[in-house]
């Protein structure tokens, strides 16, 4: 916010993360997150309301990068296609910088602490809400955008996982890719089932 | 659990939900219930272990009749068809007696409170991790079953909430055919992506 501290954010997001790793995400203060990052706790509260939005601020933009996918894409497109769209569209975010170390160590910190893991949840769910919602207001009915959506979240998931675990480096918009060719792939490989009550 | 009191843990559920929705989760009382039921404290914790309980007990079913079902399935049925036959199985649960009706109760309830709505994605997420180790141990490799699974936890969820809708009062069990079949016909219709990074 402030031209005497370039990238203050993503200083205190660093310094954060590598605390919550080293202390356990309980013990830190913000007063410690600020001073590794070499700031004051004035300049921590000018980014965060507090150490847990630290974890979770990247879900707003998250939901902002996929809500403009959507809302950009030309009318018309199959509900699938549009999912395809936005979920690739995280890429963006994803595959910028070292975001897939501190992607790493923040996964780190969330699997150790019950309700982070909730929190991560709630945003999630959320997430496949507002794309509930995006859908429909592409002109999708909303029969099918829920499930167009909740396929969507589905993909992201599965996606999100191979991402972290990232063996092969292959970027997040190409799994993501990967990993809708191998839903079209699996569902045109079966049969609508038999016995329907 | 006794001869003396038929049916002790439908009437604690049915007295549980009917007080929950009148007076609000948060105030009712263990004593209460068992009250209103017309069975003792000592009884209602034979059955649960609290009050919270009464909401989530059964999401224990619901995965012993999901996991069931893909144990119980032909082996080298393709994941789609695997998962589609293992939600369907969950009719069994949702479409006895006045199961709906009682569901819908559950759900005003936790709809009304955010830390019910945060255990109910918990236990959503575990149900979607023990479908995924069902399907390994069924012979599908883990990358197709994680995907698999999700995509059945996605038709899970779409199904759930238009079967609890139910002004159509189709079967859970059919609406979880029918929504398999537009994920069929969505992905079917769409075509693979064209940009790839």
């Amino acid at each position: 916010m402030s031209r005497w501290e370039p990238n203050a954010r993503g200083r205190l997001e660093q310094a954060a993360l590598a605390l919550y790793g080293e202390r356990g995400y309980e013990k830190v203060t913000v007063a410690e997150i600020a001073a590794r990052a070499g700031l004051t706790e004035r300049t921590f509260f000018r980014h965060y309301a507090d150490k847990r939005e630290v974890l979770f601020d990247g879900s707003n933009r998250l939901q902002q990068t996929l809500l403009d996918a959507v809302a950009g894409a030309p009318p018309g497109q199959p509900p699938i296609e549009l999912v395809g769209t936005a979920i690739a569209a995280l890429g963006a975010l994803f595959d910028a910088g070292e975001r897939r170390e501190l992607a790493r160590q923040r996964q780190a910190v969330i699997d150790r602490n019950p309700e982070l893991q909730e929190r991560e949840l709630v945003k999630l769910a959320r997430l496949g809400a507002a794309l509930t919602d995006a859908l429909h207001e592409h002109g999708i009915p909303v029969p099918a955008a829920s499930l167009a959506a909740q396929i969507g979240m589905a993909v992201f998931r599965v996606t999100f996982v191979r991402w972290l675990d990232g063996a092969a480096r292959r970027s997040f918009a190409e799994l993501a890719g990967a990993a809708f060719d191998e839903l079209r792939e699996m569902t045109s490989r079966s049969t609508p089932p038999t016995a329907r009550t």
